[in-house]
């Protein structure tokens, strides 16, 4: 029985080693990231009007797409040498789920929309696999928290805009000034310049001052923007300006000063000395 | 008479030093931006149809949350430990003028527009309570005088073409380009190239060159607003740069030439006595 | 006879000095300043439907303001010190062409335009009283020939795609792709994102791939406009540097350096001399 | 027969020095740029309805151009000292095919818009002689492949919503949401903020949550596209800043240390030896 267990184990163990070969091969990579192109250009195909025999021909091919995704989960899975941290990372947790949901059968007419969606997500996963597109998110989302002070500051104005708007012109046109939510749709829309002028028209008819109202929260807006545009600019210009001043502290000139010092006090020391 | 008095100014300076504690508790902080967020919600909410009940719990609760601001600005008042400074800072005078103004009934149909506004303008006590949103408005409102020249230079350009513009286009569309005023306003509108093209097609038909009025004025003030983009940025930039330099000179290395050099006399010295 | 010439010389020296004085007298310049101002507040009034006696009160003042500007022309001519240099300034014939012009009467009707356009332009005599203005427009016209060879191949851009547009889409819409100049003007309204979906949904009809020449036109120029922008910002960015670079060599660290080699070299020198 | 082909080598040789000696002149290059200048005017005038008699005009003086191309390229290629690399350079094949289609007759109706088509890229031939063109354009196309990442993650952000778009919205409005490719065609539509609060309002009456959809997608998009023009601003400011560190290190301060420390180990052995 004990012996059994070992056997097992080494069996895993001589598994897990094939794998972990397997996951960071160039080729099967490769071969993900072409089936992730295929399927995203099936979803594509499914989109046109198309034959029954295709229909047909495309179902048998997303159940292969499947497969082979869920034969991937498994292989990276028994692969990882450390199986705790597998799902600490939160793409490999994506992948699973977006895999796991794609086995549901879409037949069902309920869950059908849900299968078609997971099908869409999939091309997600060329974000998991190609490394560059993931450290280009994470910097994305490392960026986001700095921008946090501006966001809330420009929710602010949009607040306070959405409920004067509310108060003045919701009797003039209920489609775009109804309630709160409504209007910071309709000033959303006014920062876009779409139309805004149609708007703004409309309610000059009533109130003739109302001008004012849309200028200086385009004025806000654009200020609040770009103000967070350099923010962006001069936090990227910054950390670069970091990275190279620590590459020019490794040649530490100060140092060299130091030594400079200590030989001139040993001269003179000798010469005092006699 | 004399040791009542005492006895007053020993309880007010108890009182000052209990208030000022409050005042810079983080929970009572935390406690007033939720009372704000939570104000801020009840705006949005009165600007949806609601039962007339709610519309009574929601008045109640309007009372409440101005007797919870009027508490926190006395205490706010009472804690500061200077009194006579507590009004020059501009945000203690707006946070004071809309709580008193809040306590105006808006039964009153006249004033009842006023009092809704008042309570929309409660929001932005936010910027006044959070320091890092009032660091951000200080910092925008820093920004605005460097920009003064560029902003004339810009209302120069824009008054020059609406002058034009209701010299020749005023019998043509006099809702666009009627007076100077309206005129203005129609050029803000083109510089946000909302429905720029109805607006020259319009004149082309009778002025057929007036495409270069179009244009230079959208070649002048794109550039005019690419300068005034520019000089923030680099404003900015030279601010940072400034910073690290004045962080570089704290390390002086003059300072280390100089000792160098004295050494190197010292050294001289010695040998020439000899 | 000569008498009266030396005579007359001191008398014009000694206006001279004078109005050399008041020229640059700032409340003359503030006073002059105010009358710009005053006199765009007049065409902005005019624009308005106005009574004949307020009409009337506009036409005295305006000789007023003209003669004003004809005294203070006068006034900066003689206070110059070198007569010839007085033209060479670009902004000085500017101010004396607005002068001159503004003194034709403008009852003339075939004049009457050409009169109220002076009018206007008189606004911009405010950059060139004011300095930061004129520093301004300087540096915007020195930033231009930069820009030249961007430009250039934008254009060279917009004539190809207006060159092939008017060969295809002549006979959907002639209105639009009449010819190449109406061409050009109507790949601008697509380059400001006018409308541009209508533009492309009319040629789309007869011709369903058209939309390929509508989104690389779209990249071509956001490319070539960024890459423009980006040139202006570099450049002014690639200044600053320059000047700081300037401003660090005034303390020069090579200087120092070759002081200690020199010392160093003399030390030696006693040393081995003994 | 050997004498021959030696003095026909020679003769060429002869043609080579005089056409290299053309090549380089400026007024052949001038003389070439204003017939492309020329032969642009020419597709202008084209484009309007002209006589019969102008007509024929231009057809006799598009041969004189095609001629005097063709003659340019041959000299050109004869003036070329190392023949093989002549068609290495992108620029010489591109000039050769254009000159070579454009010497096919257009009377043919089946290739008359080739013949017009070719004869409107001959304007690109400037960016192919005007040197400072061919840097521009050279850098812009080696700016593109860092952009790669960034226009990946565009694209598949693009597709992810085109593909739920069709899903959702493809029997609200067939015509702009039917197939995946007609989707990605309106979401570009959408991120250029053309008409986009039409295609919102549109959807939201089926599915009054969809404004998320849109809304996300702005996002998303604006976002990305911030990140690739701040990309590209670091990576030129770099590229500056990596030129102005070379320059410096021309004049090495390390080695005036090295110098110093050597000259100061000197004087100890000077001193020590003793």
């Amino acid at each position: 029985m004990k012996q059994l267990k070992i056997n097992n184990e080494t069996k895993l163990s001589h598994l897990e080693r094939r794998f972990y070969k397997i996951r960071n091969n160039k080729i099967f990579e490769l071969f993900v990231i072409s089936i992730i192109v295929f399927s995203a250009l099936m979803i594509g195909a499914n989109s046109y009007d198309v034959s029954p025999t295709t229909l047909q021909v495309l179902s048998i091919l997303d159940i292969m797409i499947t497969v082979i995704f869920l034969v991937e989960i498994v292989i990276r899975f028994i692969g990882e040498p450390n199986k705790r941290t597998f799902f600490c990372n939160a793409w490999n947790v994506f992948d699973t789920f977006i895999v796991l949901v794609s086995l549901i059968p879409i037949e069902d007419s309920e869950l059908a929309v849900l299968g078609r969606l997971v099908r869409i997500f999939r091309v997600l996963r060329m974000v998991s696999i190609i490394p560059e597109l993931r450290i280009l998110i994470n910097s994305l989302i490392k960026a986001l928290p700095q921008l946090g002070y501006v966001m809330l500051l420009m929710f602010i104005i949009f607040y306070i805009y959405a409920a004067v708007g509310t108060t003045f012109f919701a009797t003039i046109n209920p489609t775009l000034w109804g309630d709160i939510s409504i209007s910071l749709l309709t000033l959303f829309r006014v920062m876009t310049f779409e139309d805004w002028t149609d708007v703004m028209y409309e309610t000059m008819q009533v109130y003739s001052l109302s001008w004012i109202y849309y200028l200086t929260f385009i004025f806000f807006t654009a200020f609040a923007f770009l103000n967070m545009v350099i923010g962006i600019v001069v936090n990227v210009l910054e950390q670069e300006r970091q990275l190279e001043a620590d590459l020019l502290n490794e040649h530490n000139e100060n140092a060299d000063m130091e030594e400079l010092k200590k030989e001139l006090a040993e001269i003179k020391a000798l010469l005092q000395k006699r």
